[in-house]
């Protein structure tokens, strides 16, 4: 949920929820007191309730509406639904669907669309549909049609760029909003567009990162989920960081990824809070 | 605030809280479901609410009550007043005295009591009275008696022990139960006791630490508040690890007790909640 | 190579490399000025010989001999051979398996061996075989003449235990001295031996950790290879500390993994010297 | 040492040393392979010598011609003699001068030189002469002309900004080029500029920094020659910024000058190698 700040905010909603006897497994509260805007979060045991997320929903509108507050209510039961799309490089990939394969990752994955066909092997050994939709640097709008297409057929919440190399037109960064994820191979803002590596080897830094947020028109500019670094030293020429990079990589993605499945990453503005 | 859990805790506390207009800045709770105990602490408007500290406490204490629930409320407006207890080693001392004097750390410091005097100049540099209580080896208790009437004489509310190298006895140990603060020079519980630096090279672990916890009878084996460590070599002998240790141990030292001083560190048997 | 300190040593290496045009890509010393005692590494460009491994190590000997040196001379175009062992768990050995299906780890890796059947699928779909040995609680030795029959038969040189979860036999450390990884899911020397995350969760710690050793026939005991942290909450229970603690253990030991292949690591004693 | 890579390198060198008896405590190579350059640190234990630190260097002259190499010889008991500069922010400047007055830190401190009154009895409680001159808006040169007259009065080796907060002028940049040291508060490329901190909160950031740097005519762009990041929440407001920033800035820096004090940082364009 999030509304502007006010007193009572916290009074009313735990009153809604004490009085249906819903018992809270973990309540988390943010106050920004610069933007004036009030953020929270709030797993309740579906047992302990005399409804289910749906009616649950409508219960609580006439609240929400009172305090001008936007809100999801999510059953963890019902598993969201992500589509993968990669590239050529499979360690952010291989990363997610071993956690999902162990049962570490709760979430459906319908498909995993990519531009070359490097990946289908591994994808398919999952049980996991794989499409290939090639891109023809010509045309471009074609390959994103198709994208789109199979994103919508496959009903999905969330869409993950496990270093799938292409920015998506506008148009569908704005059709799923602050749902597309992609894991951008520097510690923004360093390093913004191609080949960060390279720059990084350029510049001479001591750490090299990773980033994961929220995909936006405005190229690796948008919302932040997490960031992480590695240290690295006048040793490493591209290629090392290359490799020590995607161990970066995959632990960040993965980490956002988790928080935005279990509804902990609320964006404000061109601003995350990250509710772990 | 910490009691038993039960549905509805939340709302009868923000339900409190709202009745008498307080705004509440920051909330943190902790359902700890093993144990079936609940954990939360407010940050409060001091200006929104009608009365003081004190008259809060007497008119919140009937809820509590109720709810089995032991709390505190805390003025911010009243530094707490501590007492700091050294040795010879001025890093940590001197980290602390330097952030309390650049006004980022929050708090009275009445005296500095030591067992060697090198520290005294550091000290009474920054106006505070600093004690030489020097330790007889044969009948350590007449150093202890008159640490404890020096502690008293302050009316201290919390000791920090930075770097003070003695063990305290347990009668101390006791009445200031969870408001004495260690800085151990290991990651605990690995190398307990003595020259755990020495230890530490002995055994050729690759990272080493610092650990901050509250002081009890048992020796290293308090509730930890904050632990960090720091990434070593085949190349570092004691002298370095020492070195290197150093910057480690002031750092949690410090993290530990802000959290301390704010309030954000609940104990629970030998286990805290870091509200952080 | 290794061998007692004194002066010359560098100058009479270098002089040997220097006089048969050997071009250094890498070289790194170590003098251990306690125990008197100096490491070498050299990595030299293999075109740059007029010989082979074979012939360098002949060549080298009678200065070697000369120095009281042991050394070592390994063709990096001759991948080392490892045997994997797992358990149930998949994270550690789908990590290793997807770097050198990458090529991300250069080795050559001839079999996977485990007492359960859970993973066979995933390693064969790699194009390895898989060998099942079941253990019998009653008789463990069965399985473990097994296993080193198998070991043999691979001709590995090095076994790899990714979370292999048996206490290997004393006799199978012996032989394979310096040559088995295991990977333990703690900071050692905090939680040896079983359930380290129900201990460090007893404990209330705030990082937890994964080490990278050599196994010894005293239980996690051996030489430290690598070890690496991560942090956790109040909030953490012990799933959450082994779902995080996951990543911390497949991130060191493909650390460790990939020092040991490329004879980064020099044991002595019970310690290492790593030349990353 | 650095000059043009080629076969044979390390052997004259070592091979010069032992003909003189050399004892090599520690020595680090590098071979950068992009630019055909190679880097060594050799330190020797004196006593092993027969001559001192001028005849080293003289007698080691025509190896270092005949090699096309840039060389240094330090005598470890002659300390560097550095000037601190700062501000009004105490945190480096107190750090560092702890550390040189526990002995810590090799190195003399003629002076401090500030734009402000307000650290000049820290500074002098260590016994080290503060100089305050301060800064006409309308007319710095004669600022930097009065700080130019002291650091060549004081016979400086090494300038270190401990936040110092002006901008020096390019003609002393060069004067003192790769011996003026800079702490930014951000992790750079990130964040150039004035209030890093400001723009990191803009920007919604998930880690902050700090950079320790050679100072050059170009803001922000001299060699790296440390880095370290902090992780913040969406809790965080600037001033918490600021504050955790500190703990950063005080320990990057105090790094990268010992590093620079004992020789370990050699530039190559805009990039260091650290022989750490």
């Amino acid at each position: 949920m999030s509304c502007p700040d006010q007193v009572g905010i916290v009074a009313r909603v735990s009153g809604f929820l004490a009085q249906y006897n819903g018992s809270i497994l973990e309540a988390n509260h943010h106050a920004d007191l610069e933007q004036g805007w009030f953020f929270m979060r709030n797993e309740i045991k579906a047992s302990s309730l005399p409804f289910g997320a749906d009616k649950l929903a409508e219960t609580f509108a006439p609240i929400a509406k009172d305090l001008n507050m936007s809100f999801q209510v999510t059953d963890t039961g019902a598993p969201k639904r992500i589509v993968l799309m990669c590239s050529k490089d499979s360690h952010c990939l291989a990363d997610i669907l071993n956690r999902w394969h162990s049962g570490d990752l709760a979430c459906d994955i319908p498909c995993v669309i990519s531009n070359h066909e490097d990946l289908r092997s591994l994808v398919e050994w999952h049980g996991i549909p794989f499409h290939h939709v090639p891109v023809d640097p010509n045309n471009k709008q074609v390959h994103f049609d198709e994208v789109e297409r199979l994103v919508d057929a496959a009903d999905a919440e969330t869409v993950v760029l496990a270093r799938y190399m292409q920015i998506l037109p506008e148009s569908l960064c704005q059709r799923y909003r602050h749902r597309i994820i992609n894991i951008h191979h520097s510690f923004l803002p360093s390093f913004i567009g191609a080949r960060p590596y390279h720059q990084a080897h350029d510049r001479g830094v001591k750490l090299i990162g990773a980033t994961c947020h929220y995909v936006t028109a405005d190229l690796d500019a948008g919302p932040i989920i997490d960031q992480d670094v590695v240290r690295i030293t006048h040793r490493d020429v591209v290629e090392d960081m290359v490799r020590l990079g995607k161990d970066c990589e995959k632990t960040v993605l993965a980490r956002g990824l988790r928080w935005h499945l279990e509804d902990r990453v609320l964006v404000h503005g061109n601003k995350t809070v990250v509710f772990n």
